[in-house]
């Protein structure tokens, strides 16, 4: 029997690389989806496109969407500043100038405008809420009514009785047991980039929320991380 | 006091212009959205330019995106026909072609980004669920569930105690008693533009679906569609 599709969103970060490799380790052909939404950087969509060759992607849709258009967030707005710490401490207390407006909400739309017109009714999202800058869109409550919404506005989610799905496998999961799952399904670590705020080349800052919350993971897993060199 | 800002989707069409006008009846200040996104023909971004100096609009973003890339709909795929009639029976009895996957999710999401970063809390939406093509994100059930999951997707939702309101004034209401709604506010429908499929220049074919459902609306309140010459 062929493989259900499923559409899988790639940021190029060490949560959708892992979500990516769970996809694939639960029988999934992968079809990936990238933005280029106006981040500051685009050298995680290099890495995303690694990632899905090296995961055999099926499909590897890249959408431009101009979220920096709108302004309000220091990952579209160059002249505001990524904050910067030595200390994990607090991340995740409120919601950060890193957040942007409804953007898994936009990426989702588009990953689930994307799944219908390839008839698959899985969608996968790395999104975590233990470990994370404290975005609201990250959370399974937020996930939820997402996936209600599909359901409603779709041809595939009316006429197939709330067919569609969207896969959280990472919600619950700490960092450090992020690491420890992709490890043991393969993922290759220094081929992911997390930071906000690299430097050229994309070297993590190793200061931002990304990276703090990265370094913490492996740290707890007595290994370094192999994208820091 | 200052006006309240809204949000407004704005094709360009006549159920968006009518809606933009009951929301500056209402006292909102305008902020108009538009999308280029892969349509057959972009005239109607043009009355949408029309429409929001008309109606003194704040702001207009035309935001880019591009949901062609998907395929899928005759309305995004020039190697798919639309559909043409001279009978206005049976539309909204099944799913039509020119159906496109998730597109009222994707421009409430880009809306919603939009409205988030101007601080705005309410969001206009001309969807109309009886004289309309069958679409599902048409329908106030669906938008229920979208105002639901945008309350949960943004800082402003989760920190304003779910004051993100989708408001869908259209959603209830025959063609022809959205006409009636416009004129008596002063809506110009030749500026308008409904047709899936118009001729150069944007001459609407009067075929199509958005043709037949506007034409009996006007001939319903026993009056000439302006825009058809």
């Amino acid at each position: 029997m062929k493989n259900k599709k499923a559409v899988v969103l790639l940021s190029g970060g060490l949560d959708s690389a892992t979500c990516l490799a769970i996809a694939r380790n639960d029988g999934f052909e992968i079809h990936a989806i990238s933005f280029q939404y106006g981040q500051r950087h685009s050298y995680e969509l290099d890495r995303a496109k690694l990632l899905a060759e090296q995961f055999g992607a099926a499909s590897h849709q890249v959408v431009e969407i101009n979220l920096g258009q709108f302004g309000g967030s220091a990952l579209t707005d160059p002249s505001l500043e990524v904050p910067k710490s030595d200390d994990v401490t607090g991340i995740g207390d409120s919601i950060p100038i890193t957040y942007v407006p409804a953007r898994n909400t936009v990426f989702l739309s588009l990953a689930l405008a994307y799944s219908e017109t390839i008839a698959s009714k899985d969608i996968f999202i790395g999104v975590n809420a233990l470990d994370y800058s404290g975005y609201p869109d990250c959370r399974r409550e937020y996930i939820d009514a997402f996936e209600r919404m599909a359901n409603l506005a779709t041809k595939l989610g009316v006429e197939g009785n709330d067919a569609i799905k969207i896969h959280t496998p990472l919600v619950e999961l700490t960092k450090a047991q992020i690491i420890q799952r992709g490890l043991s399904l393969g993922v290759d670590y220094a081929l992911t980039l997390s930071c906000y705020d690299p430097g050229r080349g994309g070297i993590p800052c190793k200061h931002c929320d990304a990276c703090l919350l990265r370094l913490k993971g492996f740290s707890e897993n007595g290994i370094d991380d192999p994208s820091i060199v």
